[in-house]
């Protein structure tokens, strides 16, 4: 056989390798440089640039004015030039615990690391990511403990008259343990879809972690696409390579909540669900949050757990769906069958404060018993990442 | 309830988009457009970049030199500057029906295209991907078909002595079903990992539209991750994010061959399978080729379909695992027990060509059977999705 043994295994290697970089471009240099003392160092091959920049989350936040109030954005910094046209920036202090996103400015233009492969898509725009480990962080990662399984599946919604995505996750063990299981329903946001939680929220992650320390239940995650008129996320779905933020209609005008059963039927036929209101949760971020307040008073015998993140308290005079009709006695017919919890959480320097400041004197004044959480920051995932951590530890636990 | 009215829909859509709009710049520009005729313009806005340049696949390529021969790099074109530091580039002719990566290169400097952000990672580059309808690559798209479930799940290798990940589709229907299914093992290259199929390979959409055509059998597919030494892609394993080219070893020296077998039981005990060699299948590209060559003569009572696609034909003298030993005597063992296909796949100009072409003339000589299907253009994505779209229709029918 020793004719055939063409090629070298290192040989082969170096070939592909080279093909491989002949092809797209290698990244040879290390960024971001995570160092032991969580400093952090971001680098870029640049030697035409006349100025670059990185900006993320990372950074002290810039307050921006707009027409609807002041916002925080996130700041950036210079890298400096150094030898060969490699730019640098080292953050001048340890970074805290975190899943962190950003992306450089050359000259102006926005482009993503190249040196740094993993990149989540938010809406439109793509970041690239990192995690700095320690405390609550440690959620986030990957760890060497059981992990579950995530699914992409298909399901007909009749009313919607379309096949529509959704992700589920099973925990470890699902496939061979014969068990039913509790289910918690978790949406997302306004230019979201059906990943969102998955990646940016690091969903499964929280749950292997959470459930391997004990401190959830075993639990099955449905995460939906919450725009009605989509199918599936941006170019997974028959839409095709459609540009997301023109895939965004049908997000807030109630058929959304009025086709929630079918998801809701459709989880308990194909999972070894336990098929029951006791064991069904419901919560979500921004336009989840709104969706879950409707859905949960709309349908009041199928979630005893309701999770509102950040929630739009809504609805305007536009939305005409007769899910937002009688919106105070339907919360009385909710609270009167008595959820396990109702919880609310929101960032002290959210947007959507005071409306969750008006809604919490509602549920005061009536007597609707609610838990609260509060944190700092705004409207962003760190935030919806946290939640998820408080609020998951609470399921089914009756 | 009016007064918690707070929000229209509409204002807090306005609100929502501005938020995102200045957290990380918005996709105004349309890139790429793809016109009526199958040309297509590539846009970006860089109003201080002095030369901006798209390259990829769908560009005629150029001869690129190196010590181990010669090779096809994707070409380049200079896009033009017009008004408000818009660049633009419009394919001179239509484009043929195919999955296209791209980037662009802006003074030199490789980037995404920030107006796109359907981007694939190959390895350790991330690239704009856009398709053109038509012929072969209508099975590329997301059609209004029944779609297969495409889940990642981790298994536990005690040969490996760690947890490990697998991408598993299941074909429409199966959840509820109640039926068994034959199950083909699809494998990736070299830097590839268990996304790659399903990602670049576009192996859901492939499987889901052949079988709606009623051109393939509902099956399971499997695209395990072929580096021995992973537990999982980059970023995805507890390795946390080291840069994809560092996690690359244990690829081609036995101990991914021999663990095989731990995969093929975790998939019985965890699927509805047909667990028989009858209904097992199993192929893979350039490196995956080389696994699947080795597997099936090693273990010649698991497969009875064999697939070589621009397979790696080894092994080296550096590689000393016993699977590698004897390759003749079990090619024997393995033909003697009459495979229904053992099929073998490259491009013609595919610099893997004379040790495939030396391989097949091998198995002429011993009077092995065997079928060859032969391309044009070398060793790339295009071809692999080609292989697959003319392998998968010939299994499990007897």
């Amino acid at each position: 056989m020793k004719r055939f043994t063409i090629l070298s295994a290192l040989m082969l290697t170096a070939v592909l390798a080279m093909a491989q970089q002949a092809l797209w471009g290698g990244a040879q240099l290390v960024s971001p440089e995570i160092h032991p003392d969580n400093t952090v160092t971001f680098r870029l091959h640049a030697p035409k640039a006349v100025k670059v920049q990185v900006t993320g989350d990372f950074l002290p936040t810039q307050k921006m004015k707009t027409p609807y109030g002041e916002f925080d954005a996130p700041g950036t910094a210079d890298l400096t030039e150094g030898k060969e046209g490699v730019w640098e920036y080292t953050t001048p202090s340890p970074l805290a615990p975190e899943l962190y996103s950003y992306t450089f400015l050359v000259d102006g233009l926005k482009i993503n690391d190249p040196a740094n492969v993993y990149m989540i898509r938010d809406v439109a725009s793509v970041t690239n990511v990192f995690i700095i480990g320690g405390g609550r962080a440690d959620l986030y990662k990957v760890n060497a403990v059981p992990h579950g399984t995530l699914s992409k599946q298909w399901y007909h919604s009749p009313s919607l008259g379309i096949e529509r995505r959704l992700t589920v996750y099973t925990p470890a063990g699902y496939e061979t343990s014969g068990k039913r299981y509790p289910v918690f329903y978790l949406l997302h946001g306004m230019g979201g879809d059906e990943n969102a939680w998955s990646e940016l929220g690091r969903a499964a992650q929280i749950m292997d972690n959470l459930i391997a320390q004990g401190k959830a239940e075993p639990m099955i995650l449905v995460m939906t696409n919450g725009n009605a008129a989509q199918e599936a996320a941006p170019g997974e779905s028959s839409l095709g390579y459609v540009p997301p933020t023109m895939q965004l209609p049908k997000t807030m005008e109630g058929s959304f909540e009025t086709h929630f059963p079918e998801v809701v039927k459709f989880i308990d036929k194909n999972y070894r669900t336990k098929a029951n209101k006791k064991s069904r949760a419901i919560a979500g971020l921004s336009m989840g949050g709104f969706h879950s307040l409707h859905i949960s008073k709309q349908y009041p015998d199928l979630f005893n757990y309701v999770g509102l993140f950040s929630a739009a308290i809504m609805p305007g005079k536009e939305t005409k769906s007769p899910v937002y009709e009688e919106m105070e006695g339907k919360l009385k017919v909710q609270f009167a069958k008595k959820p396990a919890l109702y919880w609310i959480a929101i960032g002290k320097t959210d947007f959507l404060y005071k409306a969750n400041e008006e809604y919490r004197r509602l549920l005061d004044a009536k007597g609707y018993p609610y838990e609260y959480y509060e944190s700092d920051e705004g409207h962003i995932w760190k935030n919806w990442r946290i939640y998820l951590t408080e609020f998951a530890p609470k399921l089914f636990r009756q």
